[in-house]
């Protein structure tokens, strides 16, 4: 079946894409022989992630600049990740309404990611899930996430190029800086320009981008209407900009190499976890080990060791490897 | 030394608990020691987490009911947890001003915590000092935290009981929703409920609870104006209520052994890693192998099966686990 897939996908058809997001993303079986199998093929899509505060309008800019690309021939494949919770799920209904326009042309893929807990963590995943729409020969993989705690800022350092997305409202400027927008940015973008308040947001963005430390980038500031499509232009300009820099200076080869370690880093990662709690009676195990360590008869050190060496010697049977 | 720290630690002085927290924080050696053995001293501190989006005054709050549960004869260890980068560091030193007033009195311990990256997540490293905490004897530990991405709810979650701390703002309750914030709260507190718009607010909030899965416990919705002190009494016997609710429904129980379980896999997860990556050769012998991947010639998945057979086959005669 996994032959299968790959032979399908290996030829474009894009159901065969479709399926093969699900393989990874849910990690069923099979998932790493796909992913090893088009391995050789990634690495031509630039990637581009949309980050910023929640209602900062990312989602009409992602869509937009699709469009813009879709304009000049570029095929694109959207990852838009998604951290709300079960309860909350389909917040991004509304936004997958809006990309409908731009969802039947076979040029464009449009892919939602929720969050992955045991699995491994939201950075993994996107990196796992774009290197499939880089490999099915996309030419932008634009990733969108909201960037607003630790692991959404790690979800938008897996792109090569990094818009900062924020809107003319109160405090955006100050809460980005909190919240380590401003260290990530390659390119700002100042969104819904025509309101009022937007050349105060440009200025705070200068006056934070002068206590960055010296770079060989600096990035630029660019004002946008998503609605309207103004500065769409000026934004693709700017992303192309920044990927030449990226060229000549060497450092996309550096971020590509950084990312394809922390694949590796990733993989080793889950290899160990799974060698643990895949087995269903290690969990059984713990939880048997719980009563006596609330009672202080026991430490979480030793326990933690005791399980590590049940589960090692059990493991010795069966492979070489731990 | 570590033996003087902990004798230190046990019989009560500040200056060895000061430096037990740094020692843990940066898992320095015998910190695993040090944890295991304050072990059976832990379980008696309330763990109170304060969460909400920036702004919403969280470190007034926490620092009005640290001054309230002073007046009840309770000492109080406050952990702030701090997910800013190093760039903008330092973003909790107007918190800490503020907080100025209490920090003289000897039965209140503030600490800021930073984002842990290497040493094993935020959340884990908050379990830890907590713990600490907890086993030096204070009656309640407050857990303040931003509440904006996965990484930060995984913070709050650390907790008994969760204050989710929201103002009257433009359409923070939806950004609550969105968040995540919703589902955690054990009591929501509408903060600066003297400004316009709190009325609002509340009903926001009792909607999005109407959406809630049923429930044996619903949240109790309190308004304060931290700056003044108003409705601090009202949190006090919310948190109280929940407490009471947690022990009666045998749910704290559930709660701390879930926690207890939590730092069994933290620890197993630290020693998975450290494992492969304490040995420095490993990451040399890993930067060998990125231009082979780059190049497509090798994959991740047999980069990282290599790594680990190499890593496990070292370790082999050093130590019986793994």
């Amino acid at each position: 079946m996994t032959d299968r897939l790959l032979a399908d996908f290996l030829a474009g058809r894009p159901a065969a894409l479709a399926r093969a997001v699900s393989v990874v993303e849910n990690h069923r079986p099979g998932f790493d022989k796909l992913l090893g199998a088009v391995h050789s093929r990634i690495g031509r899509a630039r990637r581009i992630g949309l980050t910023g505060p929640p209602g900062a309008g990312k989602s009409t800019l992602t869509s937009r600049l699709a469009r813009t690309y879709r304009e000049q021939q570029l095929t694109v494949g959207v990852l838009a990740v998604d951290p709300t919770s079960p309860y909350t799920g389909g917040a991004l209904l509304g936004d997958r309404v809006r990309m409908e326009e731009i969802a039947l042309d076979r040029g464009v893929y449009i892919r939602s990611l929720a969050t992955r807990g045991a699995l491994g963590g939201l950075s993994a995943a996107t990196r796992e899930v774009a290197d499939l729409l880089d490999a099915f020969g996309f030419d932008r993989v634009l990733i969108e996430t909201v960037g607003v705690g630790q692991s959404e800022l790690d979800v938008a350092r897996t792109a090569d190029t990094i818009a900062v997305v924020l809107v003319p409202e109160s405090g955006d400027g100050i809460q980005a800086l909190k919240a380590g927008l401003m260290e990530i940015a390659d390119v700002f973008v100042v969104n819904k320009a025509d309101r009022p308040g937007a050349d105060r947001l440009r200025r705070d963005i200068d006056t934070a981008l002068h206590y960055r430390p010296p770079a060989a980038w600096t990035p630029p500031v660019v004002s946008t209407v998503g609605v309207t499509g103004e500065g769409i232009l000026e934004l693709f300009a700017a992303l192309d900009g920044h990927h030449q820099y990226l060229v000549e200076s060497g450092t996309l080869a550096v971020r590509r190499q950084a990312r394809l370690r922390e694949r590796v880093v990733d993989v080793v990662d889950q290899r160990l976890k799974a060698r643990v709690w895949d087995d269903p009676t290690a969990a059984e195990w713990l939880a048997a080990r719980l009563a006596p360590l609330a009672a202080g008869e026991t430490t979480p050190f030793a326990v933690a060791d005791e399980l590590l060496e049940r589960q090692f010697k059990r493991g010795h049977g069966n492979d070489g490897h731990a």
